[in-house]
């Protein structure tokens, strides 16, 4: 099933995607869903499918990401953070700063958390899990080798489309994972090459912090990243889920 | 003004403390303050006196700690970010995690946003923040040399006390601040050595991303930094404000 948050006459609502049906839930859906009234797709605006408490990214974590950068396979993760303040959904808006002279694309796999967990052996990851999103880990590349840390080059307002919607039935062992600028195919590859699994991952995280509701974890991005320009138009298109759409404006 | 969050009756409330009187709020402190009744202190938990959505932090900020360091005075901030979910309270235990070999403590100044600001010109800035309180940046050490990205380092539940409660009337031009580790004087300086002035930090941040009332800002740590074991107990304490009280104990 796909979760939608969306804009209805004039209210953000959670809604859930049933072939063309759109149907209100009564409630958010980290809870059992109840169904309200059905509505059409074309009377809502889609919003980011989730307001994240934190966002919690994997570094490298593609095996022929490490490959084509000559790097060593990490023994553990390395996690950093985006703001919730930078999160849009789809169709909406990356602002190309005044101050950035390089601006990335990383089409990445993010999940949404449904249960709070601390601590979560790698077994039992699954049942905290709400379902699977894309997400554009947009990145100033001038500002993140200028700085050392990571924070300021990718917590820019707008830097963190998600999208468009949570696919909760997703078996994520080897799914295709690609990036289009302007219609063409930049970054390919599969969740099969990453270096830390889903489970892994989360196992690996919960033992640092608890995550929550809505918490979002995205799980690195693979070979090919690159820049855009104002006025490109940007697409992170992964198996099972569907596609992110975002254009560049100036500020 | 003394804004504090309080544990009432079983219930997180906002009171104002005038005197020795703890007067509750009728809503959160972002608005125009309305008094509910009054009760006394001893009617209630003191809890961590904000719930932030972010909490941006400065790297070196104190001109005796670049010193003291050997370092260049850096042309412009460096951020990072902590998680929400590593917030505590005044008298809360920092957890010393069991993957961690060095744990330090960092005193920080840190504000409280009062309304939402975007592109905050300098001359405009006090007029968005709510007040200050005391921050522990605590920070394993081991981690952060490690990682290279601070983040896992500074991210563990308990790493980020924030309290007692937030000073809405004070010039943070030239304040000592101290911590203490089992009543032992660690780190003392005063804020008139700061690198980046308040309006220069929140200017700066506010050009990367919208801040949000009840997101905080800490102004960095000056020298004197060291670690602390479990049974440990450590002080922030800021002229003007007060002391934040905290235990370290095992996980």
């Amino acid at each position: 099933m796909k979760i939608l948050r969306v804009l209805y006459q004039g209210k953000p609502e959670w809604a859930a995607l049933s072939g063309k049906i759109l149907k209100l839930l009564e409630s958010d859906p980290y809870q059992n869903l109840k169904f309200a009234k059905d509505i059409s797709l074309d009377q809502v605006k889609v919003l980011s499918p989730v307001e994240p408490g934190k966002i919690v990214l994997a570094g490298l974590n593609y095996l022929d990401h490490a490959k084509e950068l000559n790097m060593e396979i990490p023994q553990e993760p390395v996690i950093f953070l985006k703001p919730p303040s930078s999160v849009i959904g789809d169709n909406e808006n990356i602002v190309y700063p005044d101050s950035v002279t390089r601006l990335d694309y990383e089409a990445e796999l993010a999940l949404v958390i449904k249960k709070t967990c601390k601590k979560v052996p790698r077994e039992h990851v699954f049942d905290y899990i709400l379902g699977y999103t894309c997400l554009n880990d947009v990145t100033a590349r001038d500002l993140q080798k200028k700085d050392i840390q990571w924070t300021r080059a990718k917590s820019f307002d707008t830097f963190s489309p998600i999208g468009p919607w949570i696919e909760t039935e997703l078996p994520v062992e080897n799914l295709k994972i690609e990036s289009f600028l302007n219609g063409k195919l930049k970054q390919s590859s599969s969740t099969a090459n990453f270096i830390f699994s889903v489970p892994e991952l989360i196992a690996f995280i919960s033992k640092i912090m608890t995550l929550y509701p809505g918490d979002v974890v995205s799980t690195g991005t693979p070979p090919g990243v690159g820049s855009m320009s104002i006025g490109d138009r940007v697409e992170v298109s992964i198996e099972g889920i569907g596609i992110l759409r975002n254009s560049v404006t100036s500020s």
